[in-house]
């Protein structure tokens, strides 16, 4: 498995790790432990204790220390041991590894690489539930997990063109989608996809009460988190812009849906979801029973896809036009995947 | 595992491929799909799609092509790529295997090697639905898979003594059967094992109102494709022969239950019965009431064998007399592997 | 798996093995067939007919004798083939490897090494429910499969200070039982632990209608019998004998654990137990409902400990004070294989 270290991979909803409840998780391989102190704040360390590698997410949190609770030896926050139950000495050295962690947009964010190198700015603007007004937005949410690399995922999303075809019955959108490809460019640590399905065309969206312009962005960053955005405005707007996108860095006004695809071994990924919709009434939460049966048929064919793969050792992709996001961002993991490599 | 290629394999039951549902198979460890034209004509092709190796059995029957519904690419019935959406310009040899394919005595047969030696007539004489006047005869068949290698499969219907043991209790054949050999004969591409069962023996059969003389022959056709017939005859009729076999091109007077064991992978095989039985009355079907018991009883023994075979690397079987036809197909298969391996 | 072989290993129940009623169980990766004669004799044979490798343990029991039900090849109790169906000449030299067996202390006991060293001294002094009168003790039994190597369910009991962890809720010793050492020594096949808990200390035990002192001594026996027993004095006794251990030849007066861990496979291990306690009343028979609780603790994380560390390969545990009769015990291990190897 070939995945950059030095970025923040989602390990969880933040929501999901309650205070003094330890979380075993696992991510690139490694099995960590979460934990948060009566305080609330989050740790994550090596879920295994060095005596003989039992889970501390099996263990017991003690305000602000965590108990591994087969023969009790106990942990600070930054992974040494501090108690070994019988014994007075103890080595300053005894300790597991902690990771950085912090909570930002509704999930929880591990760096798996260089402590050091941990880099806050680095986290993709996902629009989590605290970061909108919730009179304006509802959310829809979820997570599941997928029997196949997690590369096999982000490059569903990656190429959309599949909406035509896999999801022909869930999502209508027609053969055009997947015949006109978007504009596609590298930005440093991600990879856009953008296009504008105009009101003349067959895909066109709702603006007010009329038929409008609207604007599809897919950003990949690396490692794999997904931020897809709608935006919609009156007709003409595309044409008035020549083509060009528009202020991206303006809020969504049609919704946003963000993905995290984390790798929890060479062949399981765990997909996070979470979407942004403007609240068209009382509702509680957006409706995602179409998202739902989209996940289950990418889940379903990536699976199968996996199977195949495993039965034809070193098989090379063929590529073609619609592939380009495909192929800039596995350059640009192989890219940055060499630099760590090399350092 | 070493299988012949060059040889028909039963994929499925004819009437379990509909036309235009493109359905997923597996022969010798290769993904296949099986579909259909709106004629109802087959074709059989590698059951991944060059692109990203999703599976064209989760795709869409067009006519007469095949539509990856992943990103869409299209096949035509030679497995040449034909379309790809948004792409303009197709490089000529893009495409995937076609296998040669044919429907006959209600199966449908893959010819796993290479395609220019394709022969119909290496297809075994199968007594199928369509082969005979309904009138005369009922059928009953079925298929299960038996988590073993192919070859434990067959070699168990190659020495049938086991039925005085394995199955004392559901065809009460009693401790004769296996102590009389019977005999075995190399025959270009099968193996032959006949013997009579006359009117004085403990296994006599009936003949009209009275014990008559039967016959009892399995063939065992490469590459594991086993026809078990019984002809009836008047008692005295074996010493009138003097115990020479009847003229086996007549069609049996008791009796014929078709076997084809299809390795799916090193150590699953899938096992296609078909039971054809002389008609007594009104009946719809022949009753395999202790077939399926017999084979469920055979199923657990060959698994079992499987599991102890695979904790004994390197162990060679013990072979005695019973054991001839096992060690004469064994030995066919070898020299038909080499001749392959060698062209 | 590094296991000694010239020890006895507890293959089941004496009262699950029935008469004529063949059993198929595992033993250090070895499939092993337990049967009786019409007499109740016990004989252990290599589980896999030589013909074909299918179980004896699928066969018939025939008096002295057992056959293989698959193509009915009969074997004698030393494990030789007797009798092969249709066939008039045996070699003499066929058949499979007998094992020195014998049920003693309500267990069946196989010695998977050089079966001339063979010695029933060296079975531990389990306290068995024909060892004892009836009237004075009650039992409870039971048995579980473990997903881990056998060496760590050992060492579950070895290290018996986790039960102020693991077990906090379950048995209620408090951490001062973690914090207080046993007494550890290696004794020839052994490693015993012992200690006091006197009237005085948190833990003190029940004498009569007072507290009292009590002993409580872990033996583990080479390969993994684990002999727990629990005596009650009156309180001062302790402190009579100068903290040394009772006469420990002596009955428990408040009962014994018995233990037996026998490896099936590298990573699956089978935990016999029988609790032999003091009669109280009328009861049938212990109750064990705090026992099965502490299992399934005991289960789950090692378990999960198996998972660690096959995710850390190489690993070396990190062992502290309270792991002094884990280390003799493992030490005592290795010096018994060396010494087979090199014999």
């Amino acid at each position: 498995m070939t995945y950059v270290r030095n970025a923040w991979y989602v390990a969880a909803f933040a929501h999901d790790v309650l205070a003094q409840r330890p979380s075993g998780v696992r991510v690139l391989n490694e099995p960590i432990v979460l934990w948060r102190n009566t305080a609330g704040e989050l740790t994550a360390l090596e879920d295994r204790c060095i005596h003989r590698l039992a889970p501390l997410s099996l263990g017991r949190c003690e305000g602000e220390r965590l108990r591994c609770m087969y023969h009790g030896w106990l942990y600070d926050r930054g992974g040494r041991v501090v108690e070994i139950p019988g014994q007075s000495r103890l080595s300053s050295n005894l300790g597991v590894r902690s990771y950085p962690v912090l909570q930002r947009h509704s999930w929880i964010w591990i760096w798996m690489g260089d402590a050091a190198a941990a880099d806050e700015h680095l986290i993709p603007p996902i629009v989590g539930m605290e970061d909108v007004n919730r009179d304006d937005y509802v959310f829809g949410y979820g997570q599941f997990d997928v029997d196949a690399d997690a590369r096999l995922v982000y490059e569903n999303l990656l190429d959309l063109s599949h909406i035509s075809f896999l999801h022909a019955e869930t999502f209508k959108m027609g053969p055009i989608w997947a015949q006109e490809h978007p504009n596609v460019t590298e930005l440093g640590r991600s990879v856009r996809s953008e296009r504008w399905l105009t009101s003349g065309s067959q895909n066109g969206s709702v603006y007010g009460d009329h038929l409008g312009d609207s604007h599809f962005c897919c950003d990949c960053f690396v490692p794999g988190i997904v931020i897809l955005s709608n935006r919609t405005y009156p007709s003409g707007t595309a044409a008035s812009l020549n083509g060009h996108a528009p202020d991206l860095n303006e809020p969504a006004h049609a919704g946003v849906a963000n993905h995290a695809i984390t790798p929890l071994t060479d062949k399981t990924a765990r997909q996070f979801y979470l979407i942004a919709a403007p609240r068209r009434g009382e509702e509680l939460a957006y409706d995602t029973t179409n998202e739902v049966r989209a996940f289950d048929e990418d889940k379903k064919m990536i699976e199968a896809q996996q199977r195949n793969l495993d039965a034809t050792p070193g098989y090379r992709f063929v590529s073609a036009a619609a592939d380009r996001g495909v192929v800039l961002f596995d350059r640009l993991t192989e890219k940055l995947v060499r630099a760590e490599t090399a350092a």
